[in-house]
């Protein structure tokens, strides 16, 4: 059963899937979209203020937007977003390195439906990825466009 | 030179760089991150609301960011940028398509120095990507910590 925007609750909350990061995996992101040397380069991120090497914030974003839509949006039984409009608040609080293993909560703060669109509305998600010792590495608020089962507008 | 905290006024404004979206890349990349129908798959992409192959947002938001560190950040006259905080106020404003040219304007919106760490402050930049008709495709605000070339607390 596709989850339609009349299925959401505000306040509703689920933990999502996981995913390592290989340092394989850190290096190779960077090098295509965050080139600083602490993220690419070993003994350049010992001597920077990281002290070793850490994962490029945009690649533990990307792997959250991953897990949201392999397991939350795919699925048969999934959400039916129609695409995102923005994120607020986006923020980095621990640096994640090699190794880490990070899973994803959501929690749904807010519900508008649509002004000009009868078949849609907005929801705004507050989104954690937490490491394995179960600190929050990256918060932020996406806003999505989901469908709506009912089209409050059409003609039956 | 490098860009030092000192060095930014709040005002400057700058054009960076450009990058092209080649079809490929953009299945490749939402085929790893965000593999949503209308990002991978051209048939169902045409039955979407998008009604063409559109490249994930978090795509565009990736060359943004490659743009920005390989022509503001690793160039041996570029920013000392020290990491990043986070994002606020992130918005697609329209679908990035296959071939687009996407280019990178800065603006220097804040400086506030760190009140713990007299080595540092934080720099607010708004960031906007463009395409080749000059349509703004992307737009948020940056908060980067940027090392200060006088450490005001340090005994000399």
């Amino acid at each position: 059963m596709t989850v339609y925007f009349e299925d959401l609750t505000v306040g509703d909350t689920q933990t999502l899937g996981s995913a390592t990061m290989p340092k394989s995996d850190i290096v190779e992101f960077a090098r295509q979209f965050d080139p600083q040397p602490f993220h690419v380069d070993e003994e350049a991120a010992a001597d920077s203020a990281f002290g070793e090497l850490v994962a490029s914030g945009l690649h533990t974003l990307c792997v959250s937007v991953r897990i949201f839509v392999t397991e939350y949006v795919n699925p048969s039984d999934g959400l039916a977003n129609l695409g995102g409009i923005g994120f607020d608040e986006l923020r980095w609080h621990e640096a994640v390195t090699p190794g880490d293993e990070l899973s994803l909560t959501l929690k749904v703060v807010e519900k508008t439906p649509s002004n000009s669109r009868s078949d849609r509305g907005y929801v705004t998600f507050e989104r954690h990825l937490l490491n394995q010792d179960g600190v929050d590495v990256l918060s932020l608020r996406s806003i999505n466009i989901v469908r709506r089962r009912d089209d409050v507008a059409a003609e039956r």
